[in-house]
């Protein structure tokens, strides 16, 4: 394989190491990264957790423990984001690589954070270590998606989350299931919650539904550094919230917040991100709160599931009325199967 | 390889080739048949056109013109339908059998008509053939759904077709452009037409968007022996369709028909079928219409397509109102990605 491929081949690595601390992170960004030495592994290792040790250390230590530090100054470290270059709760990364003086340092998306921006490679390559930039960026950038537009405009990643019928409904006649989708489609649910810091409902939803909103059966495995999100209810009138609501009773009610009248849905997710950090925020509410945020232009990345049912009537996906003036796309749609649903996901844009 | 699997291999391809016959053999059903010596085919065929020979006759002509026809009492048949055995356009596949006498004949699924329904087993043991039933039968039963329902139910199998936004619209702001759904998955619409003998559709689709409703740019070839679908037109009032429309207009205009005041939609495709051989119809119309064939439980498979836009306005794909008294399900729906669309298919039950 030429460099360009073992870049790539690396950096991939680095990139599914990183996937690890999705929904672990918030404030920060999830990163992986890996330590080459002659086309071998010799430390890895990814971000877990704000406060601990950023993905680069962490591969340092982990290389350091295999007994491999002596090899680091002919070593390539991959990491999927530009290293930070500024002390914050843990002290800048580039001063890391250069006490261990690597000898190349590869590495996918430029940091968004304007303190850091592009500054790594000029520290590193001041000190004559090789740096490379761009590879996998697509993918790299696709981690940080969220982070960057904390960075970018102060507020969480928003991922509005609609499970409907094959005619865009959200409810079924009374007499039947509450469900439409299936187990499988539920369970990846509390999989994307686990992704999230926080999950944003209506009232409306607490009355009709009554939901938990936490992590309980997801379909793949949860840290064990991950908490309950967040649960913020939306409403008009607090009292309006059954007292004996599972949101409000059961035993992570601390995480509960209800939010009254909300004017600005911008400020109020501003709020949140200043407040109580929470980087990304999963929209699990009716077609009104979804059609609100769609308005706004404040649903960032949309995932649909279609249970295979026809049901002509009850509540909309999202409510109806004029055209929204700008129309939300899916920029490159990923479509998964759970059974006999089908969850469309994807990143929005507004046209 | 034993003789099941045997079995499955050449029936398979007795299937695909039946495939070739789909949207051109009605009233008759699709049918392939696959001549067999030794692991080797030495003469297949599958049924084109009402009138035309039946799959059987069109194996036993081609392996005829190869020279094959002194190894067929050697050989086995494999068919996807049950050989008839009464004489209709054309003779009784049966005797073109006993005629040959075949050592074994395998089908895969029994005849629905009842005047042949289990007669072909019969008929071919008591001359000595080995006769198997149910080789691939779910897929051979596919083959043939149309067919089966036209003889149980004396009408045309109705496949819906529509094309949604996310959210479940069909329509999208004046200003832009009117379509939803990307070129891929209209290409494979007209491929879907070929498959129909008739579309169905309403006059608010007639007077808003002037569909030609022929197949044109299909996605796959299509016979040169299949016509233009019928295009029926069911309206309160003819006169509202607008005389210079495509479908009035075209060189196809003898294949439009105008249908006022449909009171029953079982009796309009009870005429249909038994006036215009139509086994299989595609509705293509707006919401109200779509609904209508629903609760009716007239709509016998879903073809939906989602692309990936959220309008939040215009008209529902399917109108909403009461929740649909039974409500309708896919059975095994049958996902397909078109670009960033994305399609699911699959036929209907009412529960």
């Amino acid at each position: 394989m030429n460099t360009e491929d073992q870049d790539t081949r690396w950096m991939n690595m680095a990139v599914k190491l990183a996937e690890k601390g999705v929904g672990l992170t918030s404030p920060n960004p999830c990163v992986g990264a890996v330590i080459v030495h002659e086309n071998q592994v010799i430390g890895s290792g990814f971000h877990e957790k704000a406060g601990l040790p950023h993905a680069e250390r962490k591969a340092i230590a982990d290389g350091t423990a295999r007994g491999n530090a002596a090899l680091f100054a002919d070593s390539t470290l991959y990491v999927t984001l530009e290293p930070c270059s500024t002390t914050g709760k843990t002290p800048p990364c580039t001063e890391a690589i250069l006490e261990h003086h690597f000898k190349r340092v590869v590495y996918g998306s430029q940091d968004p954070n304007p303190r850091h921006r592009g500054a790594a490679a000029d520290i590193l390559g001041r000190a004559g270590i090789q740096v490379t930039r761009g590879i996998l960026e697509k993918e790299c950038d696709h981690l940080i998606r969220g982070f960057r537009l904390n960075m970018l405009e102060g507020r969480p990643w928003v991922i509005a989350k609609s499970a409907m019928s094959l005619d865009g409904r959200i409810s079924r006649s009374p007499e039947r299931s509450q469900w439409l989708t299936n187990e499988k489609s539920r369970s990846f649910v509390h999989t994307l919650r686990a992704e999230c810091d926080a999950i944003l409902t209506g009232g409306n939803t607490m009355r009709l539904d009554n939901p938990s909103l936490t992590i309980r059966k997801p379909d793949r495995p949860v840290s064990s550094l991950k908490e309950q999100p967040w649960r913020i209810i939306l409403t008009h009138n607090a009292a309006s919230i059954p007292a004996d609501s599972v949101c409000l009773t059961d035993e992570f009610r601390d995480r509960t917040l209800i939010v009254e009248n909300v004017s600005s849905y911008l400020e109020l997710l501003k709020n949140l991100y200043n407040e109580r950090k929470t980087g990304t925020v999963l929209l699990e509410a009716g077609g009104c709160l979804v059609r609100e945020f769609l308005k706004a232009g404040l649903v960032d990345e949309w995932v649909g599931f279609y249970a295979p049912i026809i049901t002509g009537g009850g509540a909309d996906g999202v409510t109806g009325g004029s055209f929204l003036e700008r129309e939300a796309f899916l920029e490159q749609p990923v479509v998964s199967i759970f059974g006999s649903d089908v969850c469309i996901r994807g990143d929005v844009s507004y046209r």
